[in-house]
């Protein structure tokens, strides 16, 4: 201890020996004084509705009288919870990876047996065990041979990592651009309104600057270049645009875009020296004819010459979505594309804080990467349990689309992809009055209402973000 | 679309038709533009050696000749990779609710199928939904049943929030308490020296303040209010000291507290106006019969009055450790005491944007909290396999601790607790020499030979900081 340390020491301590004490009141941290970038994160889908879902929820099972036997939760993607039945082999993979005893159990045929053991194998024979941080080596090797075969061009592993479901990548991804210097603009990104919160909420976490850009509504929710470049111009007074965020197939919006599109927002992003976040999580999700899913990596590689070479692109799965739907998994990955070598190794290094993504999630991204082979054992049910959730979700798709249309005051764009309808309302003066004096947005109003009289659970539309004037829900 | 915004747009489209195109340059994203913070980020458990033994693996593997067969991965306290074998009623419970056909199973006893079952009933009834972004609800029941049996006193569920393991709970807490707004002084955080590096990992990743404390090697690694005293007063020229951390059972160095030693450090927090971060994820890992695990939270009730009713606390804890090692699933949980309301609700609200935490992490966590009772079927085995994990765990503990003591040029404080050992190594003069010619710490040049020579892979003293001119490894 050095001499000026112990007198501080001495001091300090008389100071409490004589009473002094008194004066010290601890004080809790209030909100007032947490870090106000977490203050500021909203995140609608689970937001003041849900919690009011909850609430009416404990009250029926109290045997409170209703107009309604149950809350029905449509406020997320969360396919199982509503009553879509897991992949048979995925379950069989994590029940005998889990409990290998069951490699004597006539119940998991042999197939799910064997990528069981090869799972284990690589992950010193216990899923209990941490993996890599970047994920199983196997993994991100099926990872890449997927994107592959979808893309017919090369895919590293070095490129690869996975995550616990997409929205981690989302927070690192967002987190690396963040401009933290004191004296420097914020980094600013790119997001599409109507917007997934889970972007919104991410931006505020990490003080980066948000600047929307709308979709066109009208014209099925399409993405305009003259809105990107007017938008990112606005920008330029508050902040440092350094990244573009895509959501294709849409959420909330469920549009798909056209491969043209996307040379487009690329185009966009390589003369105004962004970044692009593609979120790609719904890839398996396409329900109408005419369109099919173009991959960001693979238009980027189409295009050819600098853009190519040079457009940086971080494109993101999850095992949440598509005809899986294992939420709570949280399996996840993302390809990084023209990354930096340098910044790829700092990003990796920050993962490895975290330890590793949960290899349960790992192993059911490594089934869904890498399915049955026509001739294993298990290839008829797997396809055939695949096109029965694909083609269920299809029919639902069009079936919200067309009942909406069909009711007066309702307007629905194609529901082309993803999981979503986010139907347009137009409420009667009388309504928009009452919201008013609610204190509340019309489509909160509506949903609110809604909710309290039929048990349905929605998001309203300025969760997501909308065009001022309108009023939507997904 | 504004006039203005418009006349922007044509500007800017004019630049891109007249060829301006060539005076913008696409720049990648270089490590000089990364968030600072991440960059800062070091993480010694996963750092260079073990680089370093990846490397050598691969050779291994691919027919290199070494003095060594393979490598002996000490860098981490992964037990289950280390041989430890699984509890059996965890991975039944698993294994059931994965697969739900494994119902009519012989293999799985009937107590893990009611356990699976009531989780079920609990999460919509499949594991691949999302659970509420704090946890399954009789998961958080089940913690804080478990708490109020530990400690006597009560414990409530809306206390409680599960965690995709312990360091996601760490993260959390040390994002809220971090000042983001300019002109406001850094939050200071205490943390022991030696520490687990993801401690000083998450303060660099939310720009707090370190403030490190020794603790006291000479006397088995105990922790004295004098040098936390003086840490404190030093740090205020640089900070605003807002937590202390303190790991019980020790890591890396193997110590457990005494209630005096807890009473202190409450005191010195309520004192000096500073959350209790108590990370208590070894509390199952207690080796020798003079000392045994105190909660802090039990020792703040015990000690009345203003601090009992004023100190805040968390206490994290992890499906990981103890006589499970459930890593790969990511379980963990985290108990506020003393918190004001609103800011539980405001880092509540944080949590919701990750969605939840694994479900089947949270599943292994309720088995842990919540084991088979005398009568049940899986209760004897169950309780032997604990056991058994817990005695050979205590008997490595005291055969490394003795082996290093009779070894010339070491020397080890008695492994009270947790999962490892720090001694102390002596190198001779010339070793130092040849160290500083390799531009290396001491400790790192030791066991990079120690890792070349042996394959044994230990994390070098200094990833987890050590006194000046002292050489450690764990």
């Amino acid at each position: 201890m050095t001499g000026l340390a112990a007198h501080r020491l001495g001091f300090f301590r008389s100071h409490a020996s004589v009473g002094f004490t008194f004066i010290r009141h601890y004080t809790k941290l209030s909100v007032k004084d947490i870090n106000p970038n977490m203050r500021r994160l909203e995140y609608a889908v689970r937001g003041p509705i849900v919690q009011l879902a909850n609430e009416l929820e404990k009250g029926l099972l109290s045997g409170e009288k209703k107009a309604f036997d149950s809350i029905i939760r449509c406020n997320i993607g969360d396919c199982q919870f509503a009553g879509q039945t897991p992949i048979s082999f995925i379950r069989q993979v994590i029940a005998v990876a889990s409990n290998t005893r069951l490699m004597d159990s006539p119940i998991i045929p042999d197939d799910a047996k064997e990528r069981a053991l090869r799972f284990l194998r690589s992950v010193g024979g216990s899923v209990g065990s941490y993996s890599q941080s970047t994920g199983v080596e196997i993994v991100r090797e099926d990872v890449a041979r997927y994107i592959e075969l979808r893309d017919g061009i090369p895919s590293s592993t070095e490129d690869i990592f996975l995550t616990c479901g997409a929205s981690e990548a989302v927070k690192f991804i967002l987190e690396l651009v963040a401009t933290t210097r004191e004296g420097t603009q914020r980094a600013g990104v790119m997001i599409p309104i109507p917007q997934y919160p889970l972007y919104s909420a991410t931006l505020s976490e990490y003080n980066n600057y948000q600047i929307g850009y709308y979709l066109d509504e009208d014209k099925g929710w399409s993405l305009g270049t003259e809105e990107l470049n007017q938008r990112l111009e606005e920008s330029k007074k508050h902040c440092d645009p350094r990244v573009i965020v895509v959501i294709n197939p849409g959420n909330p919006t469920g549009q798909v875009l056209t491969k043209e599109n996307i040379e487009a927002v690329l185009r966009f992003a390589h003369k105004n020296n962004l970044m692009v976040v593609a979120d790609e999580v719904y890839q398996h999700n396409i329900y109408v004819s005419d369109r099919q899913f173009h991959s960001f990596k693979k238009v980027l590689h189409d295009l050819g010459g600098d853009i190519a070479n040079e457009v940086q692109l971080a494109s993101l799965m999850s095992a949440s979505k598509g005809f899986m739907g294992e939420c709570g998994f949280r399996g996840g990955y993302c390809e990084l594309v023209n990354f930096d070598p340098e910044v790829r190794r700092e990003l990796y290094k920050c993962l490895s804080a975290r330890l590793c993504p949960p290899v349960l999630g790992q192993l059911a991204m490594n089934v869904i990467v890498n399915p049955p082979k026509p001739g294993e054992p298990s290839y008829e049910t797997f396809t055939s349990e695949k096109a029965k959730v694909l083609s269920d979700l299809a029919k639902k798709a069009k079936l919200v689309e067309t009942l909406f249309n069909e009711l007066p005051g309702y307007k629905c764009q194609p529901v082309m992809g993803a999981m979503y309808a986010f139907p347009r309302i137009e409420l009667p003066a009388k309504a928009k009055e009452a919201a008013e004096r609610a204190n509340m947005p019309p489509d909160t109003f509506y949903v609110t209402k809604l909710l309290k009289s039929t048990g349905i659970c929605v998001v309203p539309g300025s969760g997501f973000v909308q065009k001022p004037g309108t009023s939507h829900f997904r």
